[in-house]
């Protein structure tokens, strides 16, 4: 097997996008690349995410990607695998090239739906989910997430201002992230006093709709290790599993079977240990979607992750940094970005350049993406070169 | 590199489906393992294709299929490439396998929009082409390969007659094709009588919009060769090319370069000539496209394949049969059904199962799969084993 190096990467700033998809998926394309040192006509292929591309009017967004980066030869697909789509094409990537199959590949996931008013916007959100037995029948995914926030309360005793320190804390960090939709510090008193959605979760446990885009390259340092410009992340582990989608099917509600799983394979094909990891990005579409990570990711035994958070283990210079981006809470989530955006935060801190936000010498770091409520689940394990 | 083989295929009746796209996935999906011989638990990863699912509200299909076969925990991934998109599946499976990441892998492609009017149904296709420069402004698929039928003929003198013949041998040979969408011949007067769609296509010209799934089971045979129960198509190549999507950009209409270039590459990747190919799966969305394939793909010099057609070299029992199955033109074309039906098609031939338009002791097959009108392309090639 190749090593596989991401050697560039760039997102825009997240929130409300006044060009089209298929334009910011080319712009951070374009920067990735300038970044990694390598030129457009190095990539031998696209992989790219823009699963409500449809909302533009827009499918097959790969051939004009890269036309507008001057390689339309190039082959390209799109993958989709809903809020974990850019995860799942950073999978296939890494695969190509871990394979031989090519020295470089571009990822970028990008999603615009901000044109949309919100009921249109939750709609296509809710089309990740199962349409047959959740969404057609009204379960979206503050629904579906305040389900899973209930029976985590109810199990383990979790309070509101657990949750409520997760979204503290990833406001503060997206508060020193320029990239972020939101770059104001919230307090506890503001979240707790924020209006109910779904009950428990308030509007301060909800990530907010974004548009956005973010590139990832990734190459096979055996062709390209003389051309890098950038401190490299090298790919240890590729790990994606499954599990039922629909909330009603499962056993257990406390937990998203497909993270254990994705990271159990993370783990033992990087060959290391949790001990190693000095951050992670995990994906907190909701507040207690953080919790849930933490526990089923194995750095905390269930039930103990959220007071881990609210006793500060989590913050950027507590003992397990946790989402210093300000993770999908607070950087936003436009849902083909997601993926993509983790490595890109990943990469920027291996480089010393997350400001006000930077985790002290990372070596290696953990980034969790998750499709819908857990249907599919990608973990990527990356250490600084 | 490891060998990829097809071990098992399946298709429903390509037309108009009462069950949901998920359920008819589900179905050719269990139909394929059962056949391969392989059990669902085998299946290590799922690619999915079903471009347009969010015509039924739903993305992220994959978790619904593992789930229905048992297999829940199994990651997929939907990939997508406009009308090429169960190819551009079957080609990450074959990386999968090929770079010794996966033992078995399932790729399915389905789409259902007979339940849309036919307005909606051309602007979901058309969200294949670049909106930007040719969908918004009134360019759908039959106008857009109309362009490419008249520069044909301006060029080469290509008649409407000859392009008729197209259709009339495709229809003939999906008369002997139970999964295909129509099952009567036509004349070339009915042809030549039928009604413009896009001056200079007829409505004989163009394919139908048809409901569908098919399926596809890829093992590495050291693993599963004696578990096999039916003849296996070892796959020879499996290329990807890409072109500029806006036919306004092209420097050439009577061609399309992905077809060429991934031609190209399939051949130099199984180290044969076009010579040793004994039947041909092409995409045919209009009568020209599958002249432009035949010539695009180097069996014909350009110019020269709609008159090869008229002839009668392509039918079942000429020298190069093309479309045995009826193609998309009469089989139906369920966008992202396509590719993995062509599949279908050179599995049963090679097992043969073609009863009345079974090519005689076939060993070589070529399947090509074009996105759009050629911003992508895959082409396939097949070894009977």
């Amino acid at each position: 097997m190749e090593e596989v190096w991401v050697a560039g990467a760039a997102m825009n700033r997240f929130g409300k996008m006044a060009v089209s998809g298929r334009e910011a998926a080319s712009q951070v394309s374009l920067e990735a690349i300038e970044r990694s040192g390598l030129r457009p006509k190095d990539i031998g292929y696209t992989f790219v995410s823009n699963a409500f591309g449809v909302a533009e009017r827009q499918a097959h967004v790969g051939p004009l990607v890269n036309s507008a980066l001057g390689i339309p030869e190039v082959p390209s697909v799109t993958v989709e695998s809903a809020c974990s789509s850019s995860s799942a094409a950073l999978h296939e990537a890494f695969v190509h090239v871990a394979g031989g199959f090519l020295d470089a590949a571009l990822v970028v996931g990008v999603e615009k739906l901000s044109h949309l008013d919100t009921l249109a916007a939750t709609s296509y959100f809710a089309m990740g989910a199962d349409y047959a037995f959740e969404s057609r029948n009204g379960a979206t995914f503050p629904g579906l997430y305040a389900t899973l926030a209930t029976a985590h309360m109810h199990r383990y005793g979790t309070r509101a201002e657990e949750l409520g320190a997760v979204a503290v804390k990833n406001h503060l960090n997206a508060s020193h992230n320029p990239h972020a939709h939101f770059q104001k510090p919230i307090s506890m008193e503001t979240y707790l006093n924020s209006p109910p959605v779904s009950w428990p979760l308030r509007l301060y446990d909800c990530c907010p709709f974004s548009d956005g885009a973010a590139a990832v390259v990734v190459v096979n340092p055996k062709r390209f290790r003389s051309d890098l410009t950038e401190v490299p992340a090298a790919i240890r582990a590729s790990a994606r599993a499954g599990s039922i989608a629909a909330l009603q099917d499962r056993n257990d509600l406390t937990t998203l079977p497909a993270s254990t799983l994705a990271g159990e394979r993370a783990f033992r094909m990087a060959g290391v240990d949790r001990s190693v990891v000095d951050l992670l990005e995990v994906h907190d579409c909701f507040t207690v979607a953080e919790v849930l990570a933490l526990e089923d990711l194995g750095f905390y035994p269930p039930g103990e992750a959220a007071r881990a958070g609210a006793e500060g283990e989590t913050a950027v210079d507590g003992k397990l940094p946790v989402n210093p981006s300000g993770g999908l809470k607070a950087k936003g989530h436009p849902v083909s970005a997601t993926g993509a955006a983790q490595v890109v935060e990943i990469f920027e801190q291996f480089n010393g350049r997350a400001a006000g936000r930077q985790v002290s010498d990372p070596e290696w770091a953990l980034a969790h993406n998750v499709g819908a409520t857990g249907g599919s689940c990608s973990v990527h394990l990356f250490q600084r070169v």
